[in-house]
This record gives structure tokens, C-alpha cells and sequence, in this order.
């Protein structure tokens, strides 16, 4: 479906393991005086000084997480470390390191894996990030890729999931369900292609959508702006699984309920334009989707002014006492209570 | 081969992820103040205060670094850990965290999982070093395991792989060669199981090697052990590849060349019985068997007599100037080539 220039191919068995690492991180440099050492050692070096370290760690499967028919490794590479740094963000820290590790068949060559890192690199850039370390090793088949990021912060900034309290207002930054909506355009356009080769799609009107779920941004600039405005939220969580699902985690470490209401649900017209082409729900894309990786949290009634109409953040409920539980209230005023249905993995991503 | 006497067995598709995480780390409790934040929000919190934080992290794939049919998971949790710890003691430094992540197909049971996780907690309470964090996913097939670990030194205790100055004397703890052999007798009794389920193997005459293979030890006491006689290495790496590829790193690191003496080699007389009994040549077994996580470091001469005679450290050699090269010197002063024939993923290992 992706044109491939790529015309150089190394077989990964010419080269051994310390080769294959020499040749992926040349490009590597540190931009945090903190990455003290780096790749090349057993272990890297990190000075905090007096801050509080963080670190987060996701591991993504070939064929469970992410599908190379259509996810060029260039972006899957920026999309990987999008999905750390967006933990490391949502503790309302900053992210400095990462290490990258990587399982890889035969089938891949050096230049496809020097895309990958590629995709790794321009995200470190974009977010100032340090490559540290990481390991490459054989998979027996496809890719698997597993990232760790590490983060800091002042003690008293470190925004847990447990902090919401009752009347505690409910934001979100950007909007939600294009990711998913994306992912259910790049997936037909798959399938199409699978029993015509020469189709060309065109996918012009689904620009923002396949963005969304190809080269995800973390919400940087929302822990950037939350500072300007003074603004320590009282829980934060990033939106991987769903917004349901995020929304039932809050709940459960604040022992809290909530009410968020369905026509604040922030959302991009295209996201609606593909619902009704593909017969969906779109609230339903917006609660069970995931993979939007934008910022969901509480804050105080009193800083409600501070964010008031700024175009990066809805509000869009509020917090409860614990036993009404979690409820989407809709414009008619009806109660349905939230479940997740978002990334069960055992469950439905196998069958 | 081992015998299975786990009942009770609950599929991964009777239960989410969250439900997985929970069930896998109820009974995780932390043992290092620094742990201000484990399992359960988006990142975990580490608080060093004025020392350097230490990262290293291992991807263990099944089918290429270990096998499940000799292997029982609760020795592969425990190894896993081992693996990390010891690159993060291969810097002189103290292991005080771990996040584990796991891939795995539905072909495993929440039970097997279990005994995984019984083998991390247990490696946990030996190094008293707490498990914080992870990602639990499924996979197409096989289970793939990625830790990270996360340790503490002061500034000017940490031992990089770069610091061998012309001279210094190379030492080596414990000995080497047994998880190679170990290994290979774990896989002649697998052919023979295949071929007669019924045969009841006698493996007592290889109890040393079968357990350096299945439940090795980083090398926590020999880094007490150095703190206590006031030596700090010139340069250390963990010899987990094998002893040729780790002295290759340490010249390639320090641009300096060593002397290996064939003599000196350490080797457990188990070790020696073994490759008579599979016509191998114990020395290629010590020099690029690998697996036996011990250290390799330099320290000046003049700290030769604190070291002397100790039953844990032995020294095989000394740095010399780099054009010389690295030289292993046998019985008659002939000089061989060191070269690295240790874990090369790529080329050998997928055949």
C-alpha cells in the first residue's frame, strides 16, 4: 500500500548483534545534561539531583499493537515512544531518557530497522528526549518492541491517579475518536488492497484520522501549559485503552464516581463524517476507541476560570461520590453507566 | 520432562488485562524507600536524591533465549531478573528497581504466569529490589519478557567499561564455562525425551552446571565484596555473552589491548567432566559459552595483595597496549587471537 524507495537491503544475519546496534544508534545524542552515560555500557547513567525519577514502560507486539501493512516503520518508531512519553506526561512530568528494545526476525533487513530508528530519533528531537540504552535481539517471528522512559519532576508537581475529589471538575485536552476512526480507514483501505493491488484509495478525506492514529502526538504542550496557568490537577491519567476505561481508573484510585456528559465530548467533524459512512456510534468511537493519547483530568472548581474556553481543553464532567458510580449523562438527561470496553487484549484482540 | 503439578488452570481469555496485572502483583510490597510509586498509574516514581540512577534493560524472546520445555517458568522470572541486576552490579552499583513487561499468547494459563511471577518476587526478596511497574499484553505466539532495572551509586563509585589503564590486572569472580555445559546437557536430555518419554534422567552428576544454567546469581557479593576492601575497578562488565566478546568490549571501550592466561582460567572440575563426556574443548567453553553472569573488571596492581588468594576473584591476565591486541597466551606461551563466537543472534541462533 506504502510505495517502498527503500532500495538497499542488508539481511540482518550479515551482521552481528554489536554491529546491528553501532549501525541503528550512530545518530544518537543527548540533549539532557542529566544522561550522564548512554549507550554502550551495562547499564546507563542518570543524574536527578534533587528531582523525583519517573519511569514507564510499554511493550508493543507485531500483529496485537500495531499492523505493518500500513504502519510504515518510520512512523511506528515515533508512535512507540509516543506512548511512554504520554505516561511520563500524564504524571505531569517531563520525560528525558528512553531505552529502546527490539525483537526482530530475519525477515527485516538493516535498512527497514534504520527506518524504525529513524521514527525513534525525530521523536527524541521533537521532545528532547536522550536515547540511553535499550537491547536487539531475534524474535522467531515479526517485531516486538518494548520502550521504558524515564522522566522528572519536583516532588510536589507529581500528579498521581488517585487525587480526585468530589466536585472536582473532569478535563480533557484535544479531541477524541480519530484514532480509532483512522484505524477502521486504514484497515478497509487493507482490505480493498488485498483483492486489488492497483487500487490507489483515496484517503484525502480521512487526512486528520490516519494521522491521528499513525504518528500520534504526546500532549507536551498541555504539561506546558498547565504550568503557565498554575495549574497542579488533582488525578491524571493519558488516554490509551478509552476514555471509559481511563475514566473507570480515575474512579478506582480516587474512589470516586463520576458525570460526564455526551454532548461535551470534544470530537473533529471528520470523525463524525466517518462514523456515519461506517455505520458506527461516534460516541461510542469516542468512549471505547483509545489510542488518542490525550491528557483526562481533574481540577478544582477554583481554577475552573483559568481554562475557561482555552481551545486546548473541554471540560466535559465532573466528579461524584463513589457510589453513583461512572455515568455518561445524555442530552436527554439519561444515565448509562460507563464500562470498558476498550483494549482487552486476552479477550478480543486474539480470537 | 519436569513434572506438572499445578490443578487449578484459568485461561488469559477469562480475564482483562487489568485483572491479569492484578492477579500477577498482589503480593508485591517494596523494600527500597526510594519506591515512592509502583504498579498501578502511568509511571512509577523513584526518588534518588543526590545519587545517580542507574538503567539497564534486557528483551528475552522464547525459542531464542530460552526454552520453555526444560526451562520452568519460575526459574525463567527468577533468571530474567538475574540478567538485569547483574549489568546494573557490572557498574558498581546498588539494583533497587525493576519493571517487568510480558508478551504472551493464550497458550498460557494464568497459573503458568503465576509461577513466572513467583520467580521475579522471589529474585525481588534475594536483592531486595522492588518491582514497580510494567506492561502486560498478549502475543501471536510465545512469551517474550522485557525488564528494566533501575540502581543507585554515588558519582565517583561508578565503574564504566572504560576506564582499563595499560597494567591493570584482569580478574574474574567465580567460574565459568558451567552454564554452557549446563546448557548442553539440558539439551541432550530434551532429544531424549522426544524420542522416550518414559526415560527418567539421572542429572545428579551435572547439578552445578543445570543450575548455573536454570537459576544463576548476579553477583551481589562480589560488588560488597569490593566495597569492603576499598577497591573500585578501573572498568567491569558482566560476562553474560561469554568471556571473549566481554574482554573484546572492555578493549574496544579502554583502547587497550590483554593478556589472557589458558592457565588461570576458573573452571568448576564438573565443568571439565562435561566436555570430555561431549568431546568439547573446555576452554571454548569458558571463553565463549557465556550465560555465567559473572564480573569482569581491571583494578591497578597496586591493589593486587587485597585480592590475593581470595576464593571468590581470579586474575586471568593483564591489559597491555592496544596495537598488542587481545592475546589468550596457553601453557606453552603460544599467543591466540581472542575473537568474539559468543551470542550472535542474527547469524547463528535462527538457523
Amino acid at each position: 500500500m506504502f510505495e517502498d524507495k527503500n532500495t538497499s537491503k542488508t539481511p540482518l544475519d550479515n551482521l552481528g548483534e554489536f554491529a546491528l546496534i553501532e549501525a541503528l544508534t550512530k545518530s544518537v545524542k543527548h540533549e539532557n545534561k542529566s544522561s550522564v552515560l548512554g549507550i554502550g555500557d551495562d547499564a546507563a547513567v542518570i543524574d536527578h539531583n534533587s528531582k523525583q525519577t519517573l519511569i514507564s514502560t510499554d511493550l508493543l507486539v507485531e500483529g496485537v499493537h500495531f499492523d505493518l501493512s500500513y504502519m510504515p516503520l518510520k512512523h511506528l518508531g515515533y508512535k512507540a515512544v509516543m506512548v511512554n512519553l504520554s505516561d511520563v506526561y500524564a504524571m505531569n512530568a517531563i520525560p528525558t531518557q528512553i531505552t529502546v528494545s527490539i525483537a526482530v526476525s530475519n525477515r527485516f533487513t538493516l535498512e527497514a530497522l534504520e527506518e524504525f530508528y529513524a521514527g525513534i530519533d525525530l521523536a527524541c528531537k521533537n521532545y528532547k528526549v536522550d536515547l540511553v540504552g535499550g537491547d536487539t535481539t531475534s524474535s522467531t517471528t515479526g517485531l516486538t518492541v518494548s520502550i521504558t522512559a524515564i522522566g522528572v519532576a519536583s516532588k510536589d508537581k507529581i500528579v498521581p491517579r488517585s487525587g480526585a475529589k468530589e466536585n472536582d471538575l473532569l478535563v480533557v485536552s484535544g479531541d477524541l475518536g480519530a484514532a480509532y476512526t483512522g484505524l477502521q480507514v486504514l484497515e478497509r483501505e487493507k482490505a480493498v488492497f488485498q483483492v486489488n493491488p492497483n487500487t490507489q484509495p483515496d484517503l484525502s478525506p480521512y487526512t486528520y484520522s490516519i494521522e491521528r492514529q499513525l504518528k500520534p502526538e504526546a500532549r507536551k504542550d498541555v504539561i506546558e501549559l498547565l504550568d503557565e496557568l498554575k495549574i497542579v490537577p488533582s488525578s491524571m491519567i493519558d488516554i490509551s485503552d478509552g476514555l471509559s476505561s481511563e475514566i473507570l481508573h480515575l474512579s478506582k484510585s480516587s474512589n470516586i464516581g463520576f458525570h460526564l456528559f455526551e454532548e461535551k465530548l470534544p470530537m473533529d467533524p471528520e470523525v463524525n463524517l466517518i462514523c456515519e459512512e461506517f455505520k458506527f456510534n461516534s460516541t461510542t468511537a469516542v468512549l471505547n476507541g483509545g489510542e488518542d493519547y490525550e491528557l483526562l483530568f481533574t481540577i478544582s472548581q477554583k481554577d475552573f476560570d483559568k481554562i475557561k474556553n482555552h481551545p486546548l481543553l473541554t471540560v466535559i464532567g465532573h466528579a461524584v461520590e463513589q457510589n453513583a458510580g461512572c455515568q455518561l449523562v445524555n442530552g436527554l438527561g439519561h444515565q448509562i453507566e460507563l464500562t470498558a470496553q476498550g483494549w482487552q487484549n486476552f479477550s478480543e484482540k486474539e480470537d
